[in-house]
């Protein structure tokens, strides 16, 4: 192909992107401004014996097009035939799973020592955005590459954004690179032993087949530093990268959202929620890794705070020490951060937060099943993962008002550091009173008093519990209905007691079930003579389900659930 | 105090390391090479009102001399007064509890931060040494710092060592720095968008005060990087930087141990038995995380190695992607990593590694409730953490011939990542025949078959089912004892046959019992009319506990269990 025809091919596939995006929504900016790359990439480099690694992979959309999956970007029926990220079990092009950020360099260095070990040939290509160097990973990875003494090329795909804007030191840096064009003697990557090389147009095919021939069987590791426009070639995505970095289905020429919902949600209510206190307390600072727009930070809300909010950058790890820091300090950090992305930072709420026990509160968001389906952005793990951890105090609130009153008691709070599970979807009221002081630790809400069944439905499933009570009663049961409050906690108590008048325990919770709240009571009541069923989620990395189906698998449904408390009273 | 009186002090503060740490082991190196810098520290600045954070904190003897706590390096009656690391509860001038490394940039952000917000004065000092550089949460801290635009001090202790040896590109550029006199102008602290001083004699008192005095009330941030000489003023530790870093407790002229011991251990075991499988397959490859002697990779070891062996410095999520990507590439990682330290990499271990369901196999160390016992160090989380994830094969093997045969298959089994509780102490032979297969998944060894009780014995504590086991038997019941093998799983048909005739089932794991093995036993045998025991450590956060103690107060002794079951028995 020549470089005429080349170009002709990219706009032709950014006309693709557009038509595909706006009807089917996914990741626009990063798409858009790797599409010239990408092919530059495939001209260059001999796919899949040369190995080409996507970062977050969620630029890999191009990629795909070029790797005989075309027809899930021309034809509708087909868009479904892909996943958002790279995909091995899609094509031999895609060597890894990918969807969490800064892991592409050390996935690569693997390749690369594989390899090596073996004798074999061939170039290995970590791609790597900007925004995701800030991630601990990706700057250990970009550490330890120098130590390969062989074949090894890291493009960096500077287009000057994360998801919003970047944040952190290093940043500067790439700016001097950029405005010197790569010729600043301060330099990140040579500072890690790396050479270096810079291209500014990086979205010009010609120039970047030039550059990458350069770097083509080099034998140590290079930094392949490109410039390019996120967004590029649609006006839209190029005047608002925080918008169109990932976008719902949207009418192409106005860019509106072709549903656009005005029930207010959960994220946007802690945003708005937490404004309104920081006018009256400036110790409120709230901190987020990279993600505002996920929990209500709009451009605006974060003019609003001022320093006391608080972007670290794709830094979980950073941002939980940070929190704790300033906890220690007497200031009220809150931190919100993915179900899924918190995952990234266990360590950091083990030891630096919960060991030095400060009251910092993190708050949880899109903790459920039916939230991110995705088998990279599952959030289905917060429950086992920070449950276990002594001295954290983690809360799931059922409603609005119960999950405001422990937002502003966790805020106050100053024994423990309180996670708080933030309920998925809509805001609902209370349909009850709701305490606002839940220093009496791990005291369960009984919500109606019944006997022989008790059904303890946590978060987001109490009113999958309301709903198996009700099936219930159909089956002559009056059940007990517990609203346990705590993830973190037995109440021991209100279990003992229960072993009156019931026979059955059922727990209820909207994640996975290994190692999570239910096996807990399980575990408590094993001794008692009380029968429990525990529900959640099985063990499994579940992809592009559709979360009624995901939920029937599981038997997570009132009628299911209610045949099999009868069918366990049965076998008494 | 005049330089002379402070020379004279360091001095007398190193004999007394010296006595302390040959009667009672711990930190040599770290705290030898810090005397200087700590007392021109305290001189400077003004603690508590300044804040001092020292990362891992293992270098804070002579900080605690310093701050009223010198009696328990003078009398070796309170030499267990302090803790070894930096701790709240024992002097307001240490912030947090720290014993993980990289943190201390992070959490003194923190510190700062919350000053600002509250629009306090005073210096925050982070103080961390160069081996801690390499890790993710402290490139993340060393990014985001120069966010702070206000008064922090970091100041880089670079005594040219980690534990072992330094590995990562960044160490090529404190060499040219530390030969440049700091004036070279690649800088990864520039590069970071940090201010910049250079202090070559980081062993003299003088020089520090004036570096350091320089530095005070600066209002931004500054990285303070001083070149000292680790194990300084004590030859031997001079001499071997390695052996000298931690040392249980030695005679001081030979420097030999005063308790060595000639019994195999697990450790050496591993290493050793590596070595002779590296030898017929050259596509093996061991991983280190900064940390190669806790599995018998002595720099003789290593050396045999060559390039089959990785050390990747502190660097835990690098070391699972790296081990990731060589398994796809189609070599054979095996990286082995401390209980408490794989906590790091929890993210890496589900995404890069799990999802990917790439067969690299991971070598827990030293999970155990008895095998460190300081709060920051405890090894008791590994079950919950790991035995939740999807795709993962966790093996506990029971045996030293298990232990051999279960690393064998998992080197060259391809269908899934397998980790394997390394057991801890002294190696035992089998007293039963070993399987040398374990692709049959999840089916647990049913060592003896008996009636009424059936004990789960995991891992390590399989020799406390056979004492529970032999406890029953003086209670008239002849128990049934299961080796599990899986932790990951659950032998359905093995449990679904034992409810036949038995009616109580104890578990034992060797370690949280949160969220981890018996809890899954629990609730699959839940709506059973089996009732269950589960032991482990109850959800805390223990402290230098003596394990004897620890495990009595958690009932983990076979007479306490014999009891319970008895107990259990006729309530029934």
């Amino acid at each position: 192909m020549t470089t005429k025809q080349m170009e002709a091919l990219a706009q032709e596939m950014r006309t693709l992107l557009i038509d595909k995006l706006s009807a089917h929504g996914g990741h626009c900016g990063p798409n858009l401004g790797m599409v010239e790359a990408t092919i530059a990439l495939h001209y260059v480099f001999d796919s899949p014996t040369d190995k080409l690694v996507f970062d977050v992979s969620h630029q890999s959309y191009v990629h795909k097009m070029l790797t005989g999956r075309a027809q899930a970007f021309v034809s509708s029926q087909h868009y479904d035939d892909v996943s958002g990220y790279t995909e091995p079990s899609e094509s031999p092009h895609d060597h890894f799973t990918i969807g969490h950020t800064s892991t592409a360099v050390s996935l690569a260095c693997g390749l690369a020592k594989g390899r090596d070990l073996q004798g074999q040939d061939g170039n290995v290509i970590a791609v790597i955005g900007d925004g995701s160097l800030s991630g601990g990973e990706a700057l250990e990875g970009l550490d330890w590459a120098a130590e390969l003494n062989s074949n090894f090329i890291i493009v960096v795909n500077d287009n000057q954004m994360s998801i919003a804007e970047n944040h952190g030191g290093l940043y500067q840096n790439l700016a001097e690179l950029r405005q010197s064009n790569g010729t600043c003697s301060n330099n990140l990557f040579r500072a890690m032993a790396l050479d270096y090389v810079y291209q500014p147009e990086g979205n010009n095919i010609a120039a970047l087949i030039d550059t990458f021939k350069k770097v083509k069987d080099i034998d140590h590791p290079v930094v392949v530093h490109i410039n390019t426009l996120k967004g590029k070639g649609y006006q839209l995505a190029e005047d608002d990268k925080e918008r169109w970095h990932w976008i719902a289905p949207f009418d192409k020429i106005t860019g509106k959202l072709t549903h656009e919902c005005s029930s207010e949600n959960y994220n946007d209510l802690t945003a708005t929620h937490l404004l309104e206190l920081m006018k009256h307390d400036n110790t409120i600072c709230a901190i987020t890794a990279g993600t505002p727009g996920i929990w209500g930070w709009t451009p605006e809300n974060r003019r609003q705070a001022g320093s006391q909010f608080v972007d670290v950058g794709i830094a979980e790890e950073h941002a939980i020490a940070l929190a704790s820091g300033i906890a220690k300090a007497g200031g009220k950090p809150v931190f919100g951060v993915c179900s899924s992305f918190l995952q990234r930072a266990y360590d950091q709420m083990s030891q630096d937060l919960c060991i030095n026990n400060n009251p910092a509160t993190i708050l949880v968001l899109w903790g459920s099943l039916t939230s991110m389906t995705d088998v990279t952005h599952l959030c289905h793990f917060d429950i086992p993962l920070l449950s276990g951890i002594p001295n954290l105090v983690y809360l799931a609130p059922t409603n609005r008002d119960e999950y405001l009153a422990m937002l502003n008691w966790s805020i106050t709070y100053t024994q423990h550091p309180v996670a708080i599970r933030v309920p998925v979807g809509f805001t609902k009221p209370a349909n009850r009173p709701v305490d606002t002081d839940y220093s009496a630790l791990n005291h369960y809400e009984m919500v109606h008093k019944g006997s022989k069944v008790a059904v303890l439905a946590l978060g987001n499933f109490f009113e999958l519990g309301e709903k198996v009570c009700t099936q219930l009663v159909a089956h002559g049961i009056d059940a007990t209905l517990i609203n346990p409050r705590f993830i973190s906690g037995i109440d021991t108590e209100m279990l003992n007691n229960l072993s009156r008048n019931h026979s059955v325990v059922v727990t209820l919770e909207d994640g996975a079930i290994e190692g999570g709240f239910g096996e807990k009571i399980a575990r408590h009541l094993g001794a008692s003579s009380i029968k429990t069923l525990c529900y959640g989620a099985k063990k499994q990395f579940a992809d592009r389900y559709k979360p009624a189906d995901f939920l029937a698998e599981n038997r997570l449904v009132d009628t299911m659930i209610a045949d099999d408390v009868m069918h366990c009273l049965q076998n008494e």
